[in-house]
């Protein structure tokens, strides 16, 4: 210091705002997958008219040195640059500039030249430039930001949710996981990488719901799995008629000889009959009478399912036994968790519980099933689960489509939220699929698998089931939740064929495979929505379009957006569809299109540009 | 602690988050006068469906209590309070949330009841309520986030500026400050609030301009006000031509008396013959011959004007004269500071100078003359400035003018940068005045004041000088920077009458008095622009409608908000004139308005709206 209020400090003329990604001034990092791009951008500027530099510094975490990738100035002092993020291994960034002493020479020099000016002393300027161009005295942006780096199937992968007690012939018993393993080649052929179980777990007998959700069950009825725990065990256990842990463990094995993970359920709620209910009575809430309180949401109780107290005066020992819970399914294998209702326990319960799991863990992913206000969606992303259910299920029309994927790919939510596009799930059956017929699964089952990288159906969709347990309500008539359900897969009207020949594309296609590359389209129809999807360095572009009419053919022009591709706006652009393989030349912005739902719901286009043009992209900008 | 690793606040289960007003997450203040609301907004929620509640915590800066005033749920998480900054005193605020552990019962209670449940055990659970309602285990935003509240002035007033040394009658010789007084009651009658000098030091010899920025003066030429610094002294002197230093305290006085607050120029740059360029050389750039160097912007040369060198070695000195130069004025009754061109030094120079300024000198005011790119105006604003010199002059048509002005006071950018708008100044004659004839005046007269609570003319508006110095330039013909320019303001064809009433009727109504209020509205004529603006309080509704073509008559309809206001469709509501007195009787949404520039280009309306209705605001939401 060369004086007491006078901080060398203030020398450093260039100011940096507004630097991306950052999720809430960095407290939470921004997400991405093994080998993906970074790009940051930033705000800086100093005074006058000095010519800044800039660079992005980055580096694993835990490493001593930054690396630095240089910066470009986009105008309206607005800069961008990018890093990889090549190993699974978490990264941090921040970013540097300063004013260039050099390059602002040269600049004022070559002015002068132009100008027919003498510039003799100018030249000699050249020699009492700092050595290190100015950067001494530059500016680092006061945070260091963090970015989480996971698997690449916390972004991209396809997932089938079954009962595994279904899998068998027999309606009356429950099916086992070695039966069930019988399944998984037919799982896999349909090209899923994940196949999620909803739990495995002893099911309570105490107020067991029966069929369609009755409170009078008969004495085979299995009970819905989400009542967790009985005599057998709890959380830690195996429902007996799924077999024993070596029994999972097999089953286990042989998905991953399919090429297919578990996913497991963890739905934190205890049955009447859960060990834990006499082993802990303190972690449940106990009302003054003494008895222990049920969920309710009244007029309704559910009363064969205790929710835990996660503020009892014991909620070390709670949160702990919880985790452990966790850990002990790791310990067997599992590495994809999906969180029943996670928004109903507490949002530091699980930031503390992911932290710890995933820094030891760090391959393990947890999906959020919170259908739940958008700003606690968000908060759970922010909080550890590295991909959350959406509300695309209930997404049926043009715009709201548009709106609400614009919003999940093109805005800072992106940078930590995945959505997880569902079709459906044994409590969700939406009315277009009740109604729509069989084009209607045709066209969510294309909307979920192009629109979003992460995407799955429920056992059953396959085979367009589309009964209501009653009008208006989204539950399946003699849902699975409650019975067992065993189907034939082998029936000719399959939308089996369909699934593997668009889960072959999402593979073949890294445009399919990211959500960030997504962009909207014009068309003259309502009923018609189009948008392309590209792989992040700007390659692989794919078009969509889709009817989202189930029942009549509609027809229309879909704008190819040449003027943003840089392409002249009479070009020709060949169009290859993936489905079924005809080839269009289309020329100009505007083409014809017509789908008619009994033959055609979408078509799912490759793109020959020419060679001349290029996919623009914020991302290939940055290269 | 209960418990090494699990912390007792992780059984915060409030997540507090987006807190607004917050500048850069606190780093600056947001900004407010003295009496002034500060609308607070958050985000919070909890897991599960508990009812919380939340309070605004805010205080005078060094109070050690908070006081607290409830929010209030908008819905979507948001929640929203209100305190009003009553002293003229720095604030600050922050956020409390937690679950309302009496409500969720009670609500709790009320749904069974409903539900005809029996509710012995509910009742009984009254008694173990805690006593604080659960507020002990609630969750404080992270920050305390500043809120800097100045004077009146610095949110409201008419700016006048003028040259004093053209106040006389002669031409050839600058008037007196004595002289110049004799101005002060008519600028006075106009109804101006500040009276805004460029710079009154001694002006060098040395490269000095002539008329119209000839590099040839006559001998009898006075130079540019901005060249600064002759044998007769600097920064802290005073030209000698206006008098000494004991004639500007009696212009300062003489001013006073007229409810005139004069405001001085700080143009921190050197004339050559500067006293700091033979006792502070280092102060200034050296080239490699030995010269000083002088600005320039190829093939510009400004030979007159040495720009300081604040990085020199000798940098903390010449930090401390500057700041001086500014408390040096203060001294000598100066509260109002018009600062030339600050995005040409180092913004941290302003931020230290002007941080110990102001916390000495609270009353002090400081106007950025910064014409720059929008993120470095927008940092001098964070960085101190009170007000800053906008694009309104550029801003000629319908949309530009609603897109800038929305932007200015209807996002964040409103809650630390006050815009202050000048229909024109020494270097700014917007062509829209050089060829809209008179009625250009009255249009860009009426705009400035209504849209904006700071606004500012320089001396000749009134007399519709609009003669540039060439085509296709803003410069004024003859301009005053490089002349004594002497006026007859007694003329009968002056705008001064209009002024006069204009800032009266400012003066009487509090809603043209702040920028947050302000409404753009629908008109089926581009030529027309609409908006209202409104008290704090959403009291005082005003109208206005101007014709911005100022050499046609125009007419169309204008749409009055009245769903917004919640008023039926087919409401009357009276509107008077308050230029012209008339009252009119409008009826239902849409109304016919035909302004001929020859005889008016606006109407400016106060509203009768039925007593039914009000105006939706967010400001009176909070109340």
């Amino acid at each position: 210091m060369t004086d007491s209020a006078l901080d060398p400090q203030l020398l450093r003329r260039v100011i940096i705002e507004a630097v991306t990604p950052q999720v809430d001034e960095g407290r939470y990092p921004a997400r991405r997958t093994a080998g993906e791009r970074v790009v940051v951008e930033a705000d800086a500027f100093a005074d006058g008219h000095d010519i800044l530099a800039a660079v992005v510094l980055w580096r694993r975490r835990g490493d001593a040195a930054w690396q630095e990738t240089p910066m470009t100035a986009l105008g309206n002092d607005r800069w961008r640059g990018s890093f990889t993020c090549a190993a699974f291994a978490d990264y941090e960034f921040t970013v540097e500039a300063w004013v260039d002493r050099a390059a602002t020479w040269r600049y004022g020099l070559d002015k002068k030249i132009a100008a027919g000016q003498e510039v003799t002393n100018e030249r000699a300027e050249e020699n009492r430039l700092p050595a290190d161009g100015g950067r001494s005295q530059g500016t680092r942006f006061e945070r260091v930001l963090p970015v989480r780096v996971e698997r690449e199937r916390a972004r991209f992968g396809a997932w089938y949710e079954m009962f595994p007690r279904s899998a068998g012939a027999d309606p009356s018993r429950s099916a086992t996981f070695k039966e069930a393993a019988a399944m998984l080649p037919y799982i896999a052929s349909l090209g899923f990488d994940v196949l999620y179980l909803p739990p495995i777990h002893p099911i309570g007998r105490s107020f067991r719901k029966g069929r369609n959700n009755s409170l009078t069950p008969a004495a085979t009825d299995p009970g819905s799995p989400w009542a967790i725990g009985a005599d057998e065990g709890g959380h830690m256990a195996i429902e007996p008629g799924l077999g024993t842990l070596d029994d999972f463990a097999g089953f286990v094995a042989a998905a991953a000889r399919q090429k297919l993970e578990v996913a497991l359920d963890i739905a934190f709620q205890a049955s009447p009959d859960h060990p834990y209910v006499t082993e802990h009575p303190s972690w449940f809430r106990h009302r003054p009478d003494g008895t222990i309180k049920y969920a309710e949401n009244p007029p309704k109780k559910y009363q064969d399912i205790y929710p835990f107290d996660f503020e009892s005066d014991d909620w070390p020992a709670l949160w702990r036994e919880l985790k452990a819970v966790i850990e002990f399914w790791i310990a067997r294998g599992v590495t994809i968790f999906r969180v029943d209702n996670p928004h109903t326990k507490p949002f530091r319960f699980w930031a503390w519980a992911l932290a710890d799991i995933t820094a030891a863990h760090p391959e393990t992913i947890f999906l959020a099933e919170a259908f739940t206000r958008p700003k606690i969606m968000r908060y759970l992303a922010k909080a550890g689960f590295a991909q959350s259910y959406s509300y695309f299920t209930w997404r049926n029309t043009r715009r709201d489509i548009e709106e609400y994927f614009t919003e999940l790919t093109q805005t800072e939510v992106r940078e930590y939220m995945r959505p997880n596009l569902f079709a459906n799930t044994p409590d969700i059956l939406h009315e277009y699929l009740q109604k729509g017929g069989k084009p209607a699964f045709h066209v969510r089952l294309v909307l979920a698998a192009t629109l979003g990288a992460s995407y799955g159906i429920y056992s059953g969709f396959e085979l367009y089931e589309n009964v209501p347990v009653s009008d208006g309500s989204e539950e399946y008539l003699d849902s699975e939740k409650y019975q067992i359900r065993p189907r034939d897969f082998t029936v000719p009207d399959s939308l089996a064929e369909t699934i593997a020949r668009i889960n072959g594309i999402r593979r073949a296609h890294p445009a399919l495979q990211y959500d960030h590359g997504l962009a909207f389209h014009d068309t003259d129809n309502e009923q018609l929505i189009c948008y392309t999807k590209r792989a992040p360095d700007g390659s692989d572009p794919i078009l969509v379009v889709v009817n989202l009419d189930p029942r009549h053919t509609q027809a229309g022009h879909v704008k190819l957006p040449l003027f943003d591709w840089t392409l002249p706006l009479d070009s020709s652009v060949d169009v290859i569809d993936l489905l079924s393989g005809e080839t269009y030349s289309w020329r100009g912005e505007w083409n014809y299109v017509r789908l008619d739902p009994a033959t055609r719901v979408a078509h799912i286009f490759a793109l020959r540009l020419p060679s001349a043009g290029h996919m623009q992209s914020p991302l290939t900008d940055a290269l």
